[in-house]
C-alpha cells in the first residue's frame, strides 16, 4: 500500500481530482436510477411497454392502461417508488462514501466483508421479489392475460382484475379477491382466448342404448341453447363424442360445443338442464 | 507489505489520521443506523409510511395505526429494536476494530475468511428473515389487507388482528390466533374488498325440473333476505346461474347473490334456509 | 497502487490509449450482442435452427416456422428483445465505464461489491429464466413434440398450439389454453408419435365367463369399428389381453387396439360402445 | 512479498509488537465471547430478556422464567454452553494462530481455501441451526405463546411445557411431549389469547324446520352451560349462526358461544350434550 | 500495475510473446474440446463407450447402439453438437480476448465481475442440464436398464424406447412416449432383469376355508398355464403363499410364480381366469 | 512477485525455515484432530459428554453408555473413525504441500481454483452429513430421547434401540429396525416422558342419553384398570371428559387416564374391554 | 507484475525450476490419484474397507464382498473407473498447465474465471453424486444392511440384491429390480435384525366377548404353527396384546409373536388362517 505518495502534492492533486470523479458519478448514477424508478412506479413506462404490445382481443389500450393508471394506484405506485428510490440513493451514496475512504488510503476489505454479508443475506432474502419482476415482465410481455380474462393461476381462479409487475390480481367466484406473487405462477391458464369449449358429461347406466342416448342429447343441447338465445355465442353445433368413461358404476358421456370466449359457462348450463329432462322424459337411464 | 513506511513520522501520521476517520465514521454510521432502527421499531415510522396510502375502505388512519402503535405493543417494538440495534452496534465496531487493525499492518485475510464463514451461515439462516421483511413491506405498500378484513392466508383463514412487518395475526373462527411469517404467504385472498358474493349451492335429484326449481329458489332467496332484514346488503337480486354440475348422484342449482363485503355469510345463510324449505314445501325434491 | 506514472507522460499515453481500447471494445461487444439478440428475437434464427432439425411426421416447415414467424407474434418477439438488448447496453456500458474509472487509479473494490451483491440477487432471481430458455432449446433441438401434437405436460393436458424457447401453449379439452414455462417440465408425454393405443377396460362381475365375455368384447370392438368407419385407423385388431385385475368388487378385462397416432379416442369410444351393447346384450354380467 | 524487511531490526520489532497485538486481541475477544455465551446458556440473560416483555395474561414472571430457570435445565443450558464455548474457542485461537503465521510471510492462501472449504460445508450445514435461534428469538420478542398455552404447531398440537430458542417442547392430548425446531415453525395457532369460541356444528336432515332446530339447540345450549356451571366462562349467549353448510346428505346447524381462552372445550361439551338430546326430545331429525 | 516497462523494448517483446501464446493456447484448446464434443454428439464416442460394458441380456450390441446410431438420431445429435461447439467457441474466445486485454494492463476486475454474476445466473441454470448428463453417464455405466426393457421410472411405466445422455425415453401401455430427464429419476424398476414374479391376490369371504381354497388355487393356477401353453414361460410351480391380509371386509390370498422377465403379465392373467372360474366352480366363497 | 530474493542467503533462509514451520504446524495440527476423532468415534467422548447430562428417568449411565459403547459398536466406530481421520489427514498434508510450493514462487492460483470446485462439490454434498451430525449433537445435549424411550420420529414410530451421532435406530412394533439419520428429523414426539395419558374414543349412535353412557363408561374403565391389576400404572382415576365430536354418523364420547410412562397401552387396552362390554350389556346404543 | 527479471539469468533459471517442479507434482498426484481409483473401482478397496467391519448376522465375508467382486460387476466397475480417471487426468493436468502460464506472466484471472464458472455448474449438477457417494459410504460403514436383508428404503420395498457406493439394488416381491441412489434414502427399515415380529390384526363385531376371543386366537395361533411347523421359527408364545382400536365399525384385537428374522410372513400366514377358522367355529363374530 503505497501511502506515501498521498502527502506528497502530485498525490494530494491525484487523491482531490479522484474524489471529485467519484462524487460527480455518484450523483449523475443517482439522478438517472431515480428517473427509471420513478418512470416505471409512476405508470409512465408502463403503457409505453405495452404500447409495444399488439392487442389481440377487443380490448383497448385504455382498458389495459387502466390496469396500471387510475389515480390510487397511480399513488401507491409512487410511494412503491419513492421506497424503492430511498434504498438506490443509500445504496449509491453509501458505494460511493467507501470509494473516497478507499482513496485515503484505508483498508476497506473488513467493511467489504461485512457488507458481503449483510448484501447475502439481503440478497438470497431479495431473490423472490426479483423472481416476481422477471416473471411479471415476461408475462406482461408475452401477453397471457389482460385484465377481464378468466383465468386459473393454480393458486387462484376467476377474473383478472389487475396485471401488476410483482402481483396479478384476481378475484374468484366467491367475491374474494386473490393477490398471487407473479413468482409463484408456474403455468397459467386462459380461458378467454379465441374460443372456449362447452363440456357435459352426462351419467348413464351400464345398460343404455348409447346411440338412441347420443341422438337425444344432441337434439336437446341444440334446443336448450336455442331456448335460452345463447345461439350468437355457440360456434359449432353441440355434439355427442362417445362413451367418454367406462366403470362398474356406469358410463359417461361427453358432450361439446365449441363457444365464443367467456361464454361457455351459460352454454354448458343451458345443454345440462334441457339433455337430462329430455333423457329423462325419454326414459334413457340415467345412472342411478 | 511495506510495512517500513509506518515507523517514519509521515506514516505514522498517515496512520494515526486513518484511524480517526474510520472511527469517526464508524460512531456516525452507528448513530444513523440506531436513529432509523429506533424510528421504524417504535412505529413512528410506519405511520408515516402509512400515511403515504390511500385508504381504500372506510377505515381511518387511527385505526390502521392501532395495528401497530397501542402501548404494549410500542414496548414490544422497542424490545425488538434494541436487539437489533445491539446486533448492528457490534457488527459496526467490530468491522472498525477490523479496519484499525489493518493499518497497523496485520494480516487481516484469516479473520476475515472465519468472519466470512460465521457469516454466511448467518446469512443463509438469517434469509427467511429478510424474505419475512420484504413480503411484509410490500405487503404493507400494496395495500393487500387491512385490520379487520377477512382474508384466506392459506395456513389460516379469519379475520385480520394486526398487520406487521415480519408477521401478520389472524384469529379464525374458533377463537384461535394464528401467527403467520409474511415471507411464507404465497397469495392472499382477501374477502372483504369492494363487493363480495353469497353462494348457494342447492343439490336436486336428477329427475328433478331445474326451471321451476330454480323459479322456487330465486323467490324463496328474496323472501330469506328480506325476512332477515338483509335488504341493505345485498347489492343484486338473488339469481340462479343454472345447473353447477352433474353427476350419477344428482345436480347441483347454483343460486348466488352480490353483497356488501362482510355480509355474505349472513346472506348466504338467510338465503340457504329459505330456498330448503321452499323446495321442500314444494315438494321439488333434493337429492336424498 | 502506482499511481504517480499516470502523471508522466508516458502514463498518460497509457492511460489514453487502454480507454479508447476499451471503449472500442464496449462498442463492438454491444454491436454483437445487439445483432444476435435481435436475430434470435425476430425469429430469424428459429427457422435457421428448425431446418438443422429432420421431420418425423408429415408436418412442413412452414407449419413448424408458423410456431414462431406470424406477425403478430414476430412483433411480440421484437418487443422482448428490445427490452433484453436495453438491459445488454447497460449492463456493457456501465462495465466498460467502471474500467475507465479504474484506469485513472479509482479503488473500484466497493462498487464492485454492491453491483455483485445486486448482481448475485439478480442472478438468483433470473435463474428460473435461464433454466426455462435452457429446457426450451434443448426440447426444440430434441424434437420432444410440434405444433398440433397431443401432450401431457403433468400442469397441461392438451394440444400443442406454440413451442417456445420460454414457454410452451397448449390448448386442453375444454378450451382452456395453457402457457407452461419450459424449465417447470419434468416429463413429456407425447400421444401423437408412430402410433396409439386404445384401451377399454370392462367392469365385470366376478362370477363372469371370462372366456366367453373375452370373445364377445373382441368381436363387438371389431365390429364397432367398422360401424364406425375407423378401419383405416386401426393397425391391428383389437384383442383382448386377459383379466387386468381381481377385486372384492369385480375383474376388469382389458382390450387394447394399435392406432394411428391422433385417433384413439374416436376408436377407443368406437370400440366401448359396441362392446357394452353386446356382453349386456348376450346377458354376460358387467359388474353392478 | 517484501519478506527482507523482516530481517531488520525494525522489521523484527513491528512483527513482534504485531503478533503481541494479535494475541490480545484474541484473547479479549475469546473472553467476552465465553461470557455472552455463559450468560445466555445459563439462562440469565434469558429472563433479563424476557422483563423486556409485557406479560399479555395473568402470567406471572416467575411462571416465564421457570420455563429457562429450573436447576436441571440450567444444568442441561450450561452443557450446551460449554460445547458452544470450546467451539469458539477453537475457532478464535484457529484465527488467531494463521494471522501469526501470516506475519512471518507464509503464504496463508491454501489453508484459507481449505479452512473455507471446510467452513462452507459446515456452514451450509448449521443454517438449519442458525434458522431455529433466529425463529426463537424472534418468537420469544413477539411473544407468540408462553408456558401453559395451548398451541397448533402443524407438527404438534397440545399444551406448551417449554419455549427454547430452539426448540419448543409440547405436550400433546395423549401425553406426548414434542420437540419442535423453532425454525420449522411457519405458523402458530395459539387458542390462549383473549377469548376462544365454542362451535357446536349440528347435523341435521334436509327436511329439517331450521328456525325450530335453531331455537330449541339454542335453549338447550345456554341450559346445558347452566348445568355444567361453566356460565363464568362464557363471555356471550350461545348463537346459532345459521346453515352453514348444505350437501345432498344433509344441513349443518353452526351455534358459537365466546369464552373465556382454554374453556372452549368444557362449553363445547356441555352445550353439545344437551343441543343433541334437546333435538332428540323434540323430534327435530337429526342427520341420519 | 507496473505499465511503464511496457513502452520499453524488453517489455513489449514479452507483451507480444505472451499474447502469441495465449492465442496459440486459445486455438488449441477450442480444437481439443470441438473434437470431444463431435466424437461424443455424433455417437461415435457412445459405442466405444458400450462396448466397456458386458451385456446382460441377450441384447446384441447392434441393438444397444442402435439406441444411439440411426441416422436421423445421428443428424439430430450433430445438431446439438454444433450448438454446444458454438457456445464453447465463444467461452473460449472471450476468455483469451480478455486475457490479451489483460497484457495491456487493463484493469480487468469490472468486466470479471460482470461476466461472473452472468455465468452464475447461466450456471444455476444450467445445474439441471448437468445433473441430467451426470445421471445419464452413471445410469448408462451401472446398465441400469437397456432398450426394451420393462421400466419403472415413477414419472413414467412402460418400454424403453431410447436411452439418452440427458433423457430416457419410455412408451407406456396407451402408446404414448415419454421424455424424462434423467436427474429427475430418483429410483429406476427394471421388470426385465433375470427373472419376474406373477402375483396373484384371491379376494376370499371371511368364512372361507382357506387350506380348501389355497389346493383349488394352487391346481387352477397351474392348468391356466398349460391351458395357455405358457409352461415354458414358468420357472417354478405356482404357489399359494397364504393368507396376506386380513380386514373386516374379507381375506386375501396370494398365490405367486416365478417366470422368465417380460412374460409375468401373460402368466398372470392365465392364472387369474382359471383360479377365479376354479374358486367359483367349487363354491368356495369370493368375497362379495 | 519479487522472486529474486529467493536466490540471496537471506532469502533462502527465510524461506527454508518457512517451510519447516509449515510443516511442524502440519504435523502438530494432524496429531491433534486424530486424537480428537480418535476420542470422539471410539465412544471415548460421548460418555465423558453424557456425564455433563441429568438423568431424568430412572436409567443408569450404563444403560446409556452401552448406547455407545458396547465392543463390536466400539470397533465400527472405530472404523468409521479411520476413515474420516485418512480423510483429514490427506486434507492437511495436501494443504502444507501446497504452501511449501507457494513458498518457492510458484502461482498457486489455478490449483486453488481447482480444489476450491471440487471442493465445493464435496462440500454442498457433504451438507448433509454436517447436518446430521449438528442434529444429533444437539439432541443428545438436549437429552429428546434415550434408549428404551418410545418415539415417534415421523419416518419411525417404536422404541429407541441406540442413540448415535448421525443416525438413530428405531425398532417398531413388527419388529423392523429403522436407521433415521439425525438431519432429516423435524420433530420428535416422546411417549416415555414424566406421565402418559390413555385415551379412549367411545362411538355413540346419535340418541344415546350420554349422562348414563359417561357413568357406565367411567364405572367400567374403572373396574376394567382393578380387573387386569393396572392400578399401579394409572395416576389420575379414568374420567369422561364429554362428547368429542358431533357428526351425522355419531357422537364419540372421549374418556382419559394419565398412566405412568409406557403403561399408556396397557391401560387403554384394559379400559376398552371392559367399556365396550358394560355398554353393550347396559343397552346403551354403540354406533352401528 | 515485475515481469522484467524473467528476463535476466537468474529469473529464467527460477522459471524453469518452478516449471519442472509444477509438471513433476502433477504427474506424482495423478499417479497416486489413479491408484486410488484404481483400487476403489475394481473392488479392491472395498473389501478392505469391509474387513474393517464385524459382521452382524451369520453371512460370511465372502458372501458380502460377492455384492461387489463378481467378475461382470468388476468389469463394469473398472469402466466406471477409467471414466473418473479421464476426468481426473484432465483436471490435473489442465490446473498443471495454467500454473506454468502464470509462471510466464501471463494474467490468469479470464481463465480462472471461465473455469471457476464452468466448475461452479458442474460442481452443483455433481452435489447429488457426491451424496450418494457419501450416504453409501456411511452406509456401508454402519453396516446398515447386507445382500439376502429385507428392507424397507421407502421408494423400494423388498430383498437387498447389492450394496454400492452410488446405488443399493433391491428386488421387491414381483420381482422388479429397483435401483436407488443411495442419496436419496432418509431412512432404512431392516427387518432382518435379530428378530421380527408377526402380527395379527383381527377384526371384531362391537358387541364380541373380547376375553373370549382373545383365548380362542392364542390357542388357535400355537396350533396354527404347530400345524405348518414354524415351531422352530418363533421365539415367543403368540400372545393377544388386546383390543388395538374401536370405531363404530367394530373393534381390533391384536396378536403378535416374536419370530427369528425373515420368518414373521410365513408365521403370520400359519396364525391368520387358524385364528380366523377357530373364531368362526367358535361362532364369534368377526366383523361383517
Amino acid at each position: 500500500m503505497p501511502i506515501a505518495p498521498v502527502l506528497t502534492f502530485d498525490g494530494l492533486l491525484h487523491t482531490a481530482v479522484t474524489i471529485a470523479l467519484i462524487v460527480l458519478v455518484a450523483v449523475v448514477v443517482r439522478f438517472v436510477v431515480n428517473r427509471v424508478i420513478g418512470h416505471v412506479a409512476a405508470g409512465a413506462g408502463v403503457p409505453g411497454l405495452l404500447s409495444l404490445l399488439r392487442r389481440r382481443r377487443g380490448v383497448s389500450d385504455a382498458d389495459r392502461i387502466q390496469a396500471f393508471g387510475s389515480a390510487r394506484r397511480a399513488q401507491r405506485a409512487r410511494t412503491v417508488g419513492s421506497v424503492i428510490r430511498n434504498a438506490a440513493t443509500i445504496l449509491i451514496f453509501g458505494t460511493a462514501s467507501m470509494m473516497v475512504l478507499g482513496q485515503f488510503g484505508v483498508n476497506l476489505a473488513p467493511v467489504l466483508a461485512s457488507a458481503g454479508v449483510l448484501g447475502l443475506a439481503i440478497g438470497f432474502g431479495a431473490q423472490n421479489l426479483v423472481k416476481d419482476f422477471l416473471s411479471g415482465i415476461f408475462m406482461l410481455l408475452e401477453d397471457q392475460y389482460g385484465v377481464g380474462d378468466h383465468v386459473d393461476l393454480g393458486d387462484a381462479v376467476g377474473t383478472i382484475e389487475r396485471v401488476g409487475l410483482r402481483t396479478t390480481t384476481v378475484r374468484d367466484v366467491t367475491g374474494m379477491v386473490w393477490y398471487v406473487r407473479n413468482g409463484t405462477i408456474e403455468r397459467v391458464g386462459n380461458g378467454s382466448q379465441d374460443h372456449a369449449v362447452a363440456v357435459v358429461d352426462i351419467p348413464l347406466a351400464i345398460d343404455t342404448d348409447v346411440t338412441r342416448a347420443a341422438a337425444i342429447a344432441e337434439e336437446a343441447a341444440a334446443a336448450g341453447i336455442a331456448e335460452h338465445g345463447h345461439g350468437a355465442d355457440v360456434l359449432d353445433e353441440p355434439q355427442v363424442l362417445g362413451v367418454e368413461s367406462l366403470s362398474a358404476s356406469g358410463m359417461t358421456l361427453r358432450l361439446t360445443a365449441r363457444t365464443k370466449p367467456g361464454r361457455q359457462w351459460v352454454v354448458q348450463r343451458a345443454m345440462t338442464e334441457r339433455v337430462v329432462a329430455a333423457l329423462r322424459a325419454d326414459e334413457v337411464m340415467l345412472a342411478a
